[in-house]
């Protein structure tokens, strides 16, 4: 009975002492799953003495359990034959996981070293782009001519030479290998055993290409609680099979390259080791940011002047700045989450656009009229508390209003024009917030306050 | 063959017409998943009009494949019998996940119309927390003594009364009803018929308890790749068994927790109809980010006289301060979501901090140089370009580096503290690195620049 993930030996700290014959011996009480959880964090060489010390049958599961990146540098560090010896031991999926990750001239090396068959295989599925169908499918599947009866189809399955591990149906094809049906295990095991195989299938079957991407895979198989696409081309054969590991690790995939998205620190997690990496996925956002840093020092010139004579109205930036941009965080994530998850239909968004400008209204009121009532408690200068009060409700309150509809209508947009609105809303949202939040403010204190200000 | 989860012919705008036999006309034209996904989103009139013209035997289908919370709305919309009759269709686990949404009297008068024992078993699912394997699992299984043979065993399943529909595995029970082993369907079939099922089932078992935290059971799933995951009492009996739908819906709702959290805009997507519950989500992270603002004006007070001498240094603390943000996030972001899907491990963290660290130190100088340098562009009074500019680069780098510091260790701490790092991050982060990094700014203008502060 296997409950923790981290049993409490640890790995890495058994390695170190260098004690290998307690290695060996500590290796039997962690599972596959836990050996390559622990291994995913290891230094290289911690991980290659693991692995040698493991038995070799067990290597090509633990691997296949790892993450692909971390599994793939492990594989550039062996020798080709003993690359390709590994590997070919993985589900043909994992395989073509962990290769496309690897240098092309090694990959090149490691394939050479295949038979002829299953590099070609290979090589079909690591030509599928990453994100599709194709780049997540596993090219082995059961299918059987639709007229079987049940028993041969038992005997099939009984007598077949390589069963796929994860084999939860049985796909039925006619005599040009075109799928016309499925049938579980299940009704497979219930189903009398001399009845046509096609008496008993079904054949309203969701079925995808290799090229639907695999958000769109694994939606489908979410709402239709399956636990395997098939894959067809265009004459609607059966390619390969999406199951539903990689549909699971999909949607972990997805959800943190949203997640990572929006704050603009790239689309993937990057191992803590690879500072190129980091610098790479975060540079471009920064730039965005900055620039529209710039555009608000820019816009907000006019009112140097106002600044001059009542300095307090810039201690004052900094949170009514903040509230319209923490309101458009929020009702941006809400539109990039719920467009994700068909949360939001694009067709039927006024009464979503209405709440969250309401919602900006009425909370920014509340904490514009809050903020105003503790602000002279700050005892800051000025000579006009009512005057700066008002200025900073309203100031506030106006701020959370655009700043609502424009965290909500941005995302809305991009997504119309078929731009990833994870990507680019933050630096967006932030700077159209920014920028009109502060100059709405600064007017309304050249308006209620006796401050000047050239025009902007 | 079905692909679109939204076929062209729009729902709404057929029950709007009020053609109701246009209506019944194409209703055959959707599947079941795909009526869900449009009913979902209707007003409560039309969803009660579709339901009303479906045949009776597609609604149970239909109401599991809503959300939850629009299906327990069309529940309390129902009579009592009606909903009883209707729910007593679904999988007791879909049931009691609309029924853990209703009113409690409601609920009360709609158990009544069951027959007690099945209302004695949806009341023990209602019993256990939401969030925990108890509230997911589904009460049905199939199990079988451990001295049966496999064909005993097939046997069994043929001629079982009330089969799960979703059965992958058949658990292995001792004469205790322990759980003992398993054995998928493919194993099943693939064995041979007069062997006892003890002889080929896996031992090796990953089972969960009836409280162990949906997000772990999830965890668990998906690193074993697992279609389902038996939870068993203190004495090893089964209670459930938690299936793989139920675990992709687990998955997609973490990371909705997790994303909306991190904006401070709640726990779960919220309809657009309901204003009160929006609003209730998201005034408390609002009101620490108000109170931080007021931290921010507050700390800032000393500084008003060299805010008096060059205001142009007020049209730079947005940039200062959101570059210090934009990084503090990024950071922050990347450690909540690696903790969350358990990338980033406790214990080894050191690496993690010193790459944030040194990533917001370069990505510091590089945008501080280039903002400097922009600056006097935009020109702004001031007469001392060059003590601005330096001003500018070194506050924005120094806020990046302590921003970069703050948004890691803040959601390691919480963290180790047990407070969901999602949660408390977001405000925390943002209110310690605009005050400190400002109060960082405005000291490197006293310095720098011939302008005079109080001390603070």
């Amino acid at each position: 009975m296997l409950l923790a993930l981290n049993p409490s030996a640890d790995l890495a700290k058994l390695v170190q002492s260098g004690d290998m014959r307690r290695l060996v011996r500590a290796l039997p009480r962690y599972d596959d799953v836990q050996l390559a959880a622990q291994l995913d964090n290891l230094e290289a060489a911690e991980q290659d003495a693991v692995l040698q010390h493991l038995p070799g049958e067990r290597r090509p599961q633990v691997l296949s359990h790892m993450r692909y990146e971390v599994a793939a540098k492990i594989i550039e560090r062996l020798a080709p034959q003993e690359a390709a010896g590994l590997l070919d031991n993985l589900e043909s999926d994992d395989a073509a996981d962990i290769l496309g990750r690897i240098d092309e001239d090694k990959l090149r090396q490691i394939l050479a070293r295949f038979d002829a068959a299953d590099a070609h295989a290979l090589e079909e599925l690591l030509a599928y782009p990453e994100h599709s169908a194709g780049g997540i499918m596993s090219p082995s599947f059961f299918a059987v001519h639709q007229d079987v009866t049940i028993a041969e189809a038992t005997r099939l399955i009984q007598t077949a030479e390589e069963l796929p591990q994860h084999v939860q149906y049985v796909y039925v094809v006619d005599e040009h290998d075109r799928l016309v049906g499925v049938i579980g295990l299940r009704d497979l095991v219930l189903s009398k055993p001399d009845q046509p195989i096609h008496s008993v299938m079904a054949t309203e079957l969701v079925t995808v290409t290799a090229d639907t991407d695999q958000e769109k895979v694994a939606e489908c198989a979410s709402r239709y609680d399956l636990v395997a696409i098939p894959v067809v081309d265009d004459q609607r054969r059966l390619l390969g099979v999406v199951t539903i590991d990689d549909i699971v690790d999909v949607l972990r995939e997805e959800a943190t390259e949203d997640i990572l998205r929006m704050a603009g620190a790239g689309d993937m997690l990057i191992d803590a080791r690879e500072f190129g990496a980091s610098f790479r996925a975060r540079v471009p956002w920064l730039g965005a940011a900055a620039f529209g840093g710039l555009l608000v020092a820019s816009s907000l010139q006019g009112y140097e002047d106002a600044l001059r004579s009542m300095p307090a109205l810039a201690l004052f930036m900094p949170v009514v700045a903040g509230m319209g941009g923490n309101v458009g965080t929020q009702s941006s994530t809400i539109v990039v989450r719920g467009l994700a998850v068909g949360y939001v239909e694009t067709t039927r968004i006024g009464r979503l656009v209405l709440r969250e400008v309401a919602l900006g209204a009425s909370l920014g009121m509340i904490y514009g009229i809050a903020i105003a009532l503790v602000s002279p408690l700050l005892g800051t200068t000025g000579g006009d508390p009512l005057g700066l009060g008002l200025t900073i409700t309203l100031g506030t309150m106006g701020s959370m209003v655009i700043a609502a509809a424009v965290g909500t209508f941005v995302p809305l947009i991009m997504h119309r024009l078929n731009i990833d609105p994870a990507i680019a809303t933050g630096p967006f949202v932030t700077t159209a917030v920014d920028i009109l939040g502060l100059l709405l403010y600064f007017w309304l204190a050249t308006v209620l306050l006796s401050v000047t200000a050239l025009p902007p």
